[in-house]
């Protein structure tokens, strides 16, 4: 395998590692590359003597703000600019504003300590509230470190305007680099990484339905056994936890396409209506697999096996339909909707016509209560299962 | 109001601002004093001559680590300081190393080129993995980031070993200042806001579960003018994200017990059984409200009539219930387990009742198929609350 590494290195190390630790790795080499390329500012004679002691900055920052997709780097570099930018404004101002009266030494060191403490309680206020929070958090923790560094500065040196043009300085450069590494050096888009995390909910919770169809049809005994997988309940949760990871996901694609990688046309926005959908189903494939452990398990056998093939039949199309959706996301083609609707709408129907049946049966063996109750929740089950079909619709369209 | 204001400023803030905008603004201003306590150390001349320009990481530090409640400050800085030694130990080894040899300067500078790359290749892969990111994220951020200016330093200063002390120094100052400023001006308890969040859950739950009882057996006339409300779907959406939040708010919440609030022996991890049984019950509540949607709405107005009284019943009892319990979690009380599970359990049977009741109504009156499928709607309605119930009683085991 070695004399491909010439010229497949990332399909190699991806063989050699795994998809996940190959990805990794590469991250790791870019914040080293990253890091290595700012530290010559430092060391380089020519570079140190333009910059200064500053150019340390420029390693802080790609530290700080190297993400693992491009799309959150770029989101977090434009937001650190606007922050340093501002910062650095605001605290040369509160450096030199005092000079312009005659309160010696003193009063300026008040001077400056006030603003720096009304400034800095604002601007953490402000950090706080919750759609800042969201948006601009990075950007005004920025804001609130170059602000007090430049005025602390400002106390010591003359110069500071040259000062906080050089950290200025440093710190743009490192975050140009961390921005141009990031997206030259085998980028991981955000927006692949959304489509993955798409598809991969939409394989686990079709996996989900026909596992939990088949089991909700073992016979009791089996059950009892408590071979009952957890592993498909967590993944369905992990499915409704992914929608806050996906939707950061979504923020940092918006951002990609600036760049001018999907257009900026792509509509983001459908991918949110596609995420809450997604969510939506997981809740009804976990409201599915309470049913499983309801304490009245279906009875009656001769009408359990009619509504068990039928079920599952139903439980497999609309695995598979999901399947093949994940696979659209993935190659981004348009999937045929119409068809899938027409099953799935001809699934509904079946199932419509189930429960009347059961129903009908019903009335006609005269239950007890404890069947009746096993047969209610039977009807449950074929109604959540109903829910899924309509929501599925609803994600085709 | 003014008046009050000498001996009860928190209070007066409260009621001139409200709750969440009050704490916003304390913590705004305990960073600013944090800040301008650290800035002190590069202002005053006495503390300079000692540290020098070192000082500055003070701030940096500060500004970084400050977090809202005090468990995740005390978290962060320990992070931080773990991190800053390590990286701090490293990079003095990455500057001393290469001087053993007899390589010239061009000799070490490649040296400390490569161990630059290979370190925060190796410690950003590191990072990535998920349970390392999970905890010790920030930690290994600064171990980066300490451990590049270190090394970085040592290219040009002659007195590395007393830059780094000097550099490690101030940031332990940073982090204990923070540390302080935070624990003893106004806390703000991760463990309080646990408290408050489940409570405010239990009740955003409870009220979503009487609203949806009463609003499936309204007219459906009223149903068409549109007056349902989606506030309450969202309050349950976000019960179920808040579980991320909750889960670090205990961690948070341990390490403040490390500092003798609650002592040792709270057993935190109750919490995060109570937290997922929440959510579980907030799916339930979910799927509640999805038979609400359901095409088909119960019909027959005598039987509605009779389901409707007792369900409400069942409804406004649940919830009272869970605000009791969220009271009980609020004044740390426990509370009466054994009370509220007699009362449940009778709903539970009355419930299993009425859904017999209900099958057997049907068969009399020979229902066609959508009288039965509303019916089986009606089941599958009173079927989750038949879970909530279960789930319910787990909780208050």
């Amino acid at each position: 395998t070695t004399s491909k590494r010439g010229w497949h290195p990332l399909n190699h190390l991806e063989h050699l590692l795994g998809w996940e630790d190959a990805r990794r790795l590469i991250h790791g080499m870019k914040v080293g590359i990253s890091i290595v390329l700012v530290s010559l500012l430092y060391i380089l004679d020519a570079l140190h003597d333009r910059l200064g002691d500053n150019s340390m900055w420029a390693i802080v920052t790609v530290v700080v703000m190297f993400r693992f997709t491009s799309g959150a780097t770029i989101q977090k570099g434009l937001n650190r600019c606007v922050g340093t930018i501002c910062g650095g404004g605001m605290g040369i101002m509160l450096v030199l504003w005092p000079h312009r009266f005659n309160i010696g030494e003193q009063g300026r060191l008040t001077i400056t300590a006030s603003g720096l403490f009304i400034i800095c309680t604002a601007a953490s206020y402000f950090r706080m509230i919750p759609c800042v929070k969201k948006k601009y958090d990075h950007g005004v923790m920025f804001f609130i470190m170059i602000f007090s560094l430049v005025s602390v500065f400002g106390v010591r040196n003359d110069d500071i305007v040259k000062q906080a043009n050089d950290l200025l300085a440093s710190i743009f450069i490192g975050i140009t680099i961390s921005i141009i590494v990031n997206v030259l050096v085998f980028p991981v888009w955000a927006a692949d990484q959304l489509h993955a995390s798409l598809d991969s909910n939409l394989n686990c919770l079709a996996s989900s339905i026909e596992e939990n169809v088949k089991e909700y049809f073992r016979p009791i005994a089996d059950k009892l056994e408590g071979r009952r997988s957890q592993d498909n309940f967590k993944g369905c949760k992990s499915v409704i936890y992914s929608k806050a990871t996906d939707e950061s996901m979504i923020k940092f694609a918006k951002w990609e396409c600036r760049i001018g990688r999907f257009g900026l046309k792509h509509c983001w926005d459908d991918y949110l209506v596609i995420g809450n959908l997604i969510s939506d189903l997981a809740i009804f494939v976990l409201s599915l697999r309470s049913c499983r452990k309801s304490k009245y398990p279906a009875h009656s056998v001769s009408l359990v096996e009619e509504i068990k093939t039928q079920c599952e039949a139903i439980g497999n199309s609309v695995g598979s339909i999901m399947r093949k959706l994940g696979d659209h996301l993935i190659k981004r083609t348009r999937c045929d909707a119409s068809d899938h609707i027409g099953s799935l709408e001809y699934h509904s129907h079946e199932l419509t016509k189930l429960i009347c049946h059961l129903d009908i049966k019903l009335s006609a063996i005269q239950a007890n209560n404890s069947q009746t109750l096993g047969f209610a929740q039977t009807t449950q089950f074929m109604l959540i299962l109903g829910n899924i079909i309509d929501r599925l619709e609803e994600l085709l369209i």
